[in-house]
């Protein structure tokens, strides 16, 4: 194989729903894959236990042992994690995870444990972040803001090649910036009203299709909320793209309250691109020219004039995993030390 | 002299309607100030001799040539330099300053032509960010933002120890994120409607209470209008605190949005402090109570919880003049390479 040679390492994203895992080599490609349903409401080990047992099928698919004919390679050089929530990344814990209901849980010591390599943990968006800025939508740019854009809006950020974490790991808390200040603004999980995600998510977007659905100000959405009890996000964007007015209106507001946002971002960290993520970046169609024009009409016209662009992320649901992995095989995001190895645990 | 060893250096800071120029120690220590009007409508060659001659009567001073007492210290050994709008810090180059009239004004260049010695040179508000983190509000900590409240609004953003400017050299353009979006948002001189600054600088206090005196809402206002033909931030401020409702509430609507502003720099970046300067800051006692309690209803919460402070300025207007010369004597600031000195030159 002339490929032998090259260095692999495992990459877990543990998401909301579904825990990918990702055998990567050094120039991020992906030689095999794993997923999971995330367990819901179960003990933190639970949860470990499966990400140990992915890990594990994917280093015996690198050793040649598992199904899928990678094998013969060289074994994976370390693992890499990414979960939600703020981490200490310099330590490898998982500070907080509410819907896990994880608090100060040892994900690096638990890994390294396990099986005896180097381990990198950060929190989800980050690693989507590192990972389209590896091999996806960023991999041009050195600073850059991923905005994910799924049940909430989180966004990582990497200034001049390096992840900005914020000393108490909790930069880039996008979706949680006010964009209406009225008292009647929708109230946020985080105790807020009107944050970002309150106005701009997929689950903004669900709640006020299905409030339109309700008011039956949209036979479509309507039937759908008769059928199914409930409107998507999807939905909306479908009904958007069938020609349905208020299902457009819909999307075109949670649009506009995201160019601010995404204007806010520019004008603050100066990026030289943004890249949309998250399940709503799938409606990119619907998406762009709103938020291009909107952009252009609220963002600093100089650091207009120095953006790049404004793009859709390239690596999917894969993006969490891959980047996970590029914090063993292309650490340049500037971690602080080298990732809990043997010198630390011995 | 006991302190004879200590190395000084000039820093000098251009603003719209004062260059300061202060001859500064190693420990960030006042040795000499000199003050002059910012002349207008002049070309940039005026606005850089009188600079100069600035810079020269300071460095007479540290020679003991001067008619101030400093004397018999060693010669001054670098000049720093802080002035408006985006500052290409690594060449020392005015990119643009559209009161000035300046593009593309070589700053370090003349400078170093005139004196021979290494020269920096940066935007006036990150500047002053630097001389408050050296002996300022923001010397205990290494991850802050000042925001300067004047006739404008600005930020300089210091992360880790380091400033962050962006690859545009515009990053930190807190005045123009939008906080109101709707079409009756007053317009700003950037040609956007709803940027911060035209809600919550001192313009804007000026603006809404010359317009509240223009209806006589407010009889003091409007007594003031028709002395002065206008209202200043200075004068709400005043009605305010001799218990004015009109213009307490003009204050507080201010002091609101800036609450926008403040959350959002508390999200994205993760700060220690967020340290409050300008002229506006001088209703520090005004300002604070309705400003915490926003915040306070605004931030995200864990980065909230991290906060260690929202504190007003303490250098006043020598800010950006000590933190220009920080650039030379304490320049753990990131700003690349050396400054502009005999090795680029010779």
């Amino acid at each position: 194989m002339s490929e032998a040679a090259l260095s692999t390492a495992i990459g877990l994203d543990l998401g909301g729903t579904t825990l990918t895992g990702l055998l990567v080599d050094a120039t991020g490609r992906i030689l095999a894959r794993e997923r999971r349903d995330t367990p819901r409401g179960r003990p933190p080990e639970d949860v470990l236990n499966l990400m140990r047992e992915t890990a594990a099928a994917l280093i015996d698919q690198a050793k040649g042992l598992g199904p899928a004919p990678v094998g013969l390679g060289p074994s994976p050089v370390g693992i890499g994690l990414g979960v939600p929530g703020p981490v200490h990344a310099e330590r490898g814990i998982s500070l907080f995870s509410p819907n896990l209901g994880w608090r100060d849980v040892d994900v690096a010591g638990y890994f390294h444990r396990a099986f005896g390599l180097p381990v990198r943990v950060d929190n989800d968006v980050r690693v989507a972040a590192l990972g389209e800025g590896w091999t996806g939508a960023a991999r041009t740019f050195q600073t850059y803001v991923l905005l994910t854009i799924g049940t909430g809006i989180g966004s990582g950020v990497v200034l001049d090649g390096r992840l900005w974490r914020g000393p108490g790991f909790s930069a880039g808390e996008i979706g949680h910036i006010p964009v209406r200040t009225d008292p009647e603004a929708p109230e946020c999980g985080c105790s807020r009203r009107g944050c970002l995600e309150t106005l701009a998510s997929g689950r903004a977007i669900a709640r006020d299709g299905t409030a339109a659905a309700a008011r039956a100000e949209s036979p479509r959405l309507a039937a759908i909320l008769n059928e199914k009890g409930r409107v998507s996000a999807h939905d909306v964007a479908e009904a958007a793209r069938a020609g349905d007015g208020v299902a457009r209106r819909i999307f075109d507001e949670a649009t506009d309250y995201l160019a601010s946002g995404v204007a806010t971002i520019i004008n603050l960290f100066n990026p030289e691109a943004v890249i949309i993520g998250g399940g709503v970046a799938g409606a990119w169609d619907l998406i762009e020219p709103v938020l291009s024009r909107q952009v252009a009409r609220r963002a600093f016209p100089p650091n207009l004039a120095f953006l790049k662009g404004i793009l859709p992320a390239t690596l999917g649901e894969d993006a969490g995993a891959v980047g996970a992995a590029a914090q063993i095989l292309a650490p340049t995001d500037g971690a602080g030390g080298d990732p809990r190895g043997p010198h630390q645990c011995s």
